[in-house]
């Protein structure tokens, strides 16, 4: 059977987009990781299904597949693949699209450049909801890694964050020295994506993130909010900064404390493709 | 403007294989990153240009062009893609493929099962035309790798290759520690690859191959000529012995000293696309 698929990204964030509405497709765990696989498939981080709504106030329903073939509850990135995809395929001629995942639903907006706005949810800075080894909540926290203190924001946008500021050249910052050491320090219990956060002005940071259980990545949507939250928390930042990361750059909006946060950034279709399933080969 | 191309596999070695006989192509070399690009292109290890011919005794004409836009003379793997290619696409009907390719002209052999023959070329034992930094060829050498003694073979197949026999469970061979170590020793002043070879049977062996400025890889198809070539002149190997890789299982026929190696193999087609060139976006 051909199975036709498109391969999308979002800051170098890929991902195999799959049309379920208009084509039967039923894929088990093993066809997902044969088809995320780099050399013997297609090849992406995730696989994103396309479906019929669940229920009657959203207009669709998406599921993402780690490359392994687990199913995941969200992702920034493949939110914004997912709502370029149905807008450009005519399945939606809206600006507003609401959505079911496995996370509940989701509202995503097409901006007129092409881009799209992902509401986040609200930032959580209470220590056992990050969770976080203290007893109060506070602006910073210090941290014995290594020889010298470091002092870090910590918050939750889902999964627990880190957040240190940078003031010498981030290219040079030993991110995956002190990224593993943070992610796994008795601090926080779960580990932590940790983001070293560069402030170029009030409306402008750079970023890189070693993400839990990855390494650096070209790009964290959850890891450029809590920057921002951070940011702002520490008087640092305006309510709309530009956050500059290796795969690219997005607008992370955020009034303050009680708001969610929003975050906007390009997905871009890269091609088109069919695929003859049972061409799937396999060798390890 | 929409370029087809395909997707192909042999061994997990990946190609994205263009037609540039049927459709007008004209890659720079910053267009061929960016469609090798894993994430924000196609994502393969090589591009392969399908051409007409340039002379009157061969049918084709084929490139072959690295990730990093540089183009190569040769590959195994790319070259058994290409002949299934053409030939599943029905721009040729013959079995026997004559091609002219920047390593000069080659001839590939159709399979009834699918697979495809490729003329190797001669294993070179001369320590000069290896290079080998010793004075006189020796069916093995040995190495002060490390603590312990190393007893190796030693080759060109068009690249400088080390090959060891291991006794014991190859998937525990420290390949990332003996391999680099083997590559830089100052007996090859050029390097090598290394093949870790496990000896199955007079007819099958396994292999492992460190390829030189690259790491552990999935396939190597000189490593492994270079190791049945070996094996057969320690007295060890029939003509024919097939050669088990992580990524999959080539056979290699070699009668003897003076005979060119034939290797045959898998070429798998994955999926078909089509690609908007300027849709490719770039950013790191």
């Amino acid at each position: 059977m051909q199975m036709r698929f498109t391969k999308m990204q979002g800051l170098g964030n890929d991902f195999v987009v799959i049309d379920a509405i208009r084509q039967q497709v039923d894929l088990s765990a093993g066809q997902i990781r044969r088809l995320a696989d780099r050399h013997f498939g297609i090849g992406c981080d995730q696989v994103l299904l396309v479906e019929p709504p669940r229920s009657d106030d959203t207009a669709f329903h998406y599921r993402i597949f780690n490359a392994d073939g687990s199913e995941v509850e969200q992702c920034g990135n493949g939110a914004r693949c997912f709502a370029r995809y149905v807008r450009d395929e005519g399945l939606t001629s809206a600006n507003s699209i609401r959505v079911g995942t496995a996370a509940g639903p989701i509202t995503l907006e097409l901006c007129p450049d092409g881009q799209v706005s992902v509401d986040m949810g609200l930032p959580r800075f209470d220590p056992a909801a990050i969770p976080l080894a203290v007893r109060a909540r506070a602006p910073a926290y210090d941290l014995g890694a290594g020889c010298r203190a470091l002092r870090i924001g910590a918050l939750s946008m889902g999964n627990p964050h880190a957040v240190l500021a940078v003031t010498d050249d981030l290219d040079q910052a030993p991110v995956s020295e002190i990224g593993p050491r943070i992610e796994r320090d008795p601090l926080f219990p779960r580990g932590a994506n940790v983001g070293f956060m560069q402030r170029q002005s009030a409306t402008a940071i750079r970023l890189r993130v070693w993400e839990r259980g990855v390494g650096e990545t070209l790009a964290c949507g959850t890891g450029a909010c809590a920057a921002v939250v951070v940011g702002r928390l520490w008087g640092e930042l305006d309510e709309r900064v530009e956050v500059s990361l290796p795969g690219g750059t997005l607008i992370i909006d955020w009034p303050g404390e009680g708001m969610p946060v929003r975050m906007t950034g390009p997905a871009v279709r890269v091609f088109d493709g069919s695929i003859e399933m049972e061409r799937l080969r396999w060798k390890y």
